[in-house]
């Protein structure tokens, strides 16, 4: 997909991206005006079963039908905003948003409001929500002090969002550089067999992150080759302060620790493309199910599906991280080139590197 | 202080307060009318060894001389900002700010506006700030859905800062609730001698947690009375919702890692006045200490300052312990009666219990 | 019980021990020589659904038959074993052993060895046992340098277990120091009511933690007397060396994210007593479930027993704190003097303050 | 080194070994004798400032002069014992040894024994040792269930300590099996500039994970090549039950937060060559640093030395993930053929994949 090479030998779902997960949407807002290359990105996860449709069921309110969930900070460098509570109670209680370090703030607004509407009595009869804000840092091209991302940007992309994910320059990955080179929103899906039964793994990325001499794609480390390229004023990279959210989506049912293992998984993927975990390139990964949902309402026991033994998860991690890996390729060759504020410029790989192949 | 039981053998400080620690000052805002009633307050930790002035070193960025700094989450039911990065590096890199839950984005949005006057780079050149605001849910009292708290309040919480602190129904804690009482800001100090040296140990809680039935005072369980005694239609409790945030500074010179084991020493006091941690309670601790910097700009190697060891540190967990408690105590028994929305009120302790030395 | 003062509201069970949980067994080895004051003490956790009998199910195998698990490191000052995969996997695959750190691997090698004569593919062509063994230093009374306890002292053990728990200067306390007093064994439940059933918790400690300064009853604090009591040459304590290990059981049905929080609990009820989690004091919780099991040998998806929500955790947390509490004073109350190596000795606290009721 | 490729663009060490880091010293045991086919390895940190040596220096004590270390748990299936109070204190007190998942125990006890001989107090008047044991199930080649290392078995590995380190089949490794292919101990150093000094990196590993489809040598996947060359009965591999042990050396002054951060980074540097951490496999890691020493006797504050800042830590990073990945194919080209227990073998890369660079 978008001229990627192919990682791994697990098939991908048919869209080729996270959407192939039975109940996962994604939609995007992009601002692209002078100086402001930005936007919000929203991957929105509903109960498997409803998962038919094009567009997220308008009925579900994930505040009160929760989504199992678990993160894995790998380098804690960031901004990030409601894992404390996701590692305390193992759920997620709205969409995850994406967006730009600066602009957290605007979309936990959004976030809040959105929950209000839904449910009046949040902060007053009910707990508060707890907002999940995942952000990475797109200042080389995107003007942040401008803090154009506004709340209404929130509702505006989960509106966007679908089945289908666009990739590249888009949505939170407007702004987004990887390796020196354009990133951006990158998806992969992959599709596996445990515990006698189909599932899907759906990976989506906001990769910002690696130093040109890095650059690993497909075992083939071309990083030299790209480092030299790139070192013309012009183009010459400002000290790398990247970051990577990667979001792992799957219909798999496991819990909050087994997803936490999912979690840590993606390490792996991010590894092979040439990462060592920088030190100011925040890598956090979130896994979630769509398996299941764990009541807010419930007044006795329940149960959860039937999960995966966790000596059947295997195939799973082996998903993860061949999904996350494909993500940041699909990431890295959907992106085109952009220019941003003060004549910031990142060059799209297939621009910079066409020859990768033959390196 | 205010009538409530000393604490432990260790002495207090001067101020009784954690303005006690050289370096650290506090500021409030407070919003107080009609269903509004809450509030910003801030802690400022400086260098202690510019201490001597009655307001903070106007001179000093704490982004460029960064703050040794660790977090204990002891229930992580909650949405404060910023720990994940404290956990990673080890440092704070601005004032800590206090507020309600759905005011923690405009705090943060106050304190990147500070930063970012300062240091015009951040999100630029530089890495961003890493904003940190804690929070509890003062939504019996204080309509949270009226955003009350702005931008502006942060810096005026922080402009009002100053060695004298006020307690109670103040700043970040006018709306605040415990044990079925007016909660609220309370602090407390210790003094402890070890590795031949007199140190001070000071704590600021947000105190906003607690069943009527569970209350502890001084090893006194007058729970059971304050229970009958609020079960009165006017009185009685919404289900508890509640959380403590506890800060703790020292000039100690302790390193992240250590500064983590003394965050954790808060459960011990939390749990001495009744507290078992709730499944609702957001109980945060955050450990800071003023006795040396770590330079933002360093480009070699750095001597920290010469560290308090391990085998030493009890004197340190014993003050943290009985500040904390003593800080509980102190919010409970300094905070006035609140009339807050829709004819909610809570009383303060000295009204509904004036006896309680004799339970 | 043992005249101790009862603590908190929540009821008892019959037996006023972790044994009240349904599924577990408890059995001890106490040597008692000379300078050998010394033991160890099993903790045997079986599928309550089979809990009628006074003996452990002798057809269960906890390699086969695994019981839900997490643990809370308070303060990781210890030399326990197996606590790392338990946190990964969430399970016990062996009755938990206590006994002296010196003696920690002849009782891995019992657990071993017992194991592999149940199932001789262990460590072939089956993954190997984890081995759980927690312990603490009693090198006060005990001579740990004559490695008094061997292998075959851990089938001994697990041979004795039954629902009859003997508490204080028995198995694996027969050499603990609590407080400058004579600690070992305690062990307490509670019964709670939520979810719409009753559930039992229990918990058993083996108590070796605290300076005689710190010690508090039932919130009354003793400590100062005691402290003046014990300032006689012959008694005076050497420099503590503590730690704790408390085991919490329950029936209610948990999985291993909601166990851990269960863990965490222990720290509120250790706090009541007088600790501050001290420097040298390895403060370790396990808490399991005999709700269910989670088998070794499933080959597809697998349904855990109906949970307890989180949100009606809170009568666990309660009876986890006060059981935890009750269990320590038990150790106390029961334990009675005990002359060991050098003519060292520790003093009951019957002995030492037959009067605190009324200090 | 062993016709393995080299990884990365930094240089290595003069010995191409952990080893390189001044004060580092390994010593193996090596037992092969028919089913038994196991080991003990030892590596001895001591002070860098000592380094001149071919040996350790006998003076030395751990005990009394501790090492900073770090451990991160990237997979914790797995028996390693001392993570825990390394996790609390981040020092290391004893050399680091590793051997099979059944003679942890006994290792342990020869660790004991030794630091008793050292220092007669431990355990009586002195806090206890913490044991350092790390390990992999070699199962599959050794019969486990012979316990053939004993105590003396870690004091001779001691004594064996030098510079010179052996890699494959030797020690702890000598049972050990990888990717379907004889396995065992591989090492690798890289050297970096940071914070205006040049320091080393140095890794050793002990390699007993993967599946042979994952297999990939320096960016180049052969495992499909090599899953269908063993697809023969007599070397059909039994399920993978894996593991890797991975200890990183450094004299960069660092503190235990910082080598916790180090630490991490093996995890990118495994999954370069196609590990995915699977479930099964305990996938350890575990740095310090030789850079200072933490006095287990201070009596006052103490200063470490001067350490890098974590702005400054990317190339260490980077040697961190390098070294680990030249460690591993170090391993697996060092190691010769092995006929273990029941007529089991595990072949040498060099004998199955002779071709592997032109695959």
């Amino acid at each position: 997909m978008f001229g990627a090479p192919y990682v791994g030998h697990l098939p991908a779902g048919p869209r080729h991206a996270i959407t192939d997960v039975p109940g996962v949407y994604v939609g995007h807002v992009t601002l692209a005006q002078g100086p402001v290359q930005t936007g919000v990105t929203v991957v929105c996860p509903t109960p498997a079963n409803a998962a038919a449709a094009e567009v997220p069921d308008a009925g579900w309110d994930p505040f009160r039908d929760k989504i199992p969930a678990a993160a894995a900070v790998i380098n804690g460098f960031g901004k990030s905003v409601g894992l404390m509570q996701i590692d305390e109670l193992g759920v997620l209680e709205a969409p995850v948003a994406l967006t730009n370090t600066f602009s957290v703030s605007h979309v936990v607004l959004g976030q809040l409001r959105a929950a209000i509407a839904a449910n009046p009595d949040i902060g007053r009869g009910s707990p508060s929500l707890n907002p999940t804000v995942l952000e990475c840092n797109d200042g080389y091209l995107n003007d942040m002090q401008a803090f154009a991302v506004t709340e209404a940007h929130y509702a505006q992309a989960l509106a966007n969002a679908s089945r289908d994910v666009a990739q590249g320059a888009v949505g939170a990955g407007r702004g987004m550089s990887s390796f020196g080179l354009k990133g951006g929103v990158g998806s992969a899906s992959r599709m596996l067999e445990t515990a006698g039964a189909t599932f899907t793994v759906g990976v989506l990325v906001l990769s910002n992150f690696g130093r040109p001499s890095q650059l690993t794609i497909a075992g083939r480390h071309v990083g030299p080759v790209l480092d030299a390229r790139l070192a013309q004023p012009a183009l010459s990279a400002a000290p790398e302060r990247g970051s990577i959210i990667m979001l792992v989506a799957t219909d798999a049912p496991l819990d909050a620790r087994q997803l936490r293992r999912v979690a840590t998984r993606t390490g792996a993927g991010l590894a092979r493309t040439g990462s060592v975990y920088g030190h100011g390139s925040g890598d956090v990964a979130l896994a979630f199910t769509t398996g299941y949902t764990v009541s807010h309402d419930a007044t006795g026991r329940v149960a959860p599906a039937a999960l995966v033994p966790d000596a059947l998860l295997d195939p799973i991690f082996q998903a993860t991280a061949d999904a996350t890996e494909q993500a940041i390729l699909h990431a890295l060759f959907a992106a085109e080139s952009v220019l941003g504020r003060d004549a910031h410029v990142r060059r799209a790989l297939a621009d910079v590197l066409p020859d990768w192949a033959s390196l």
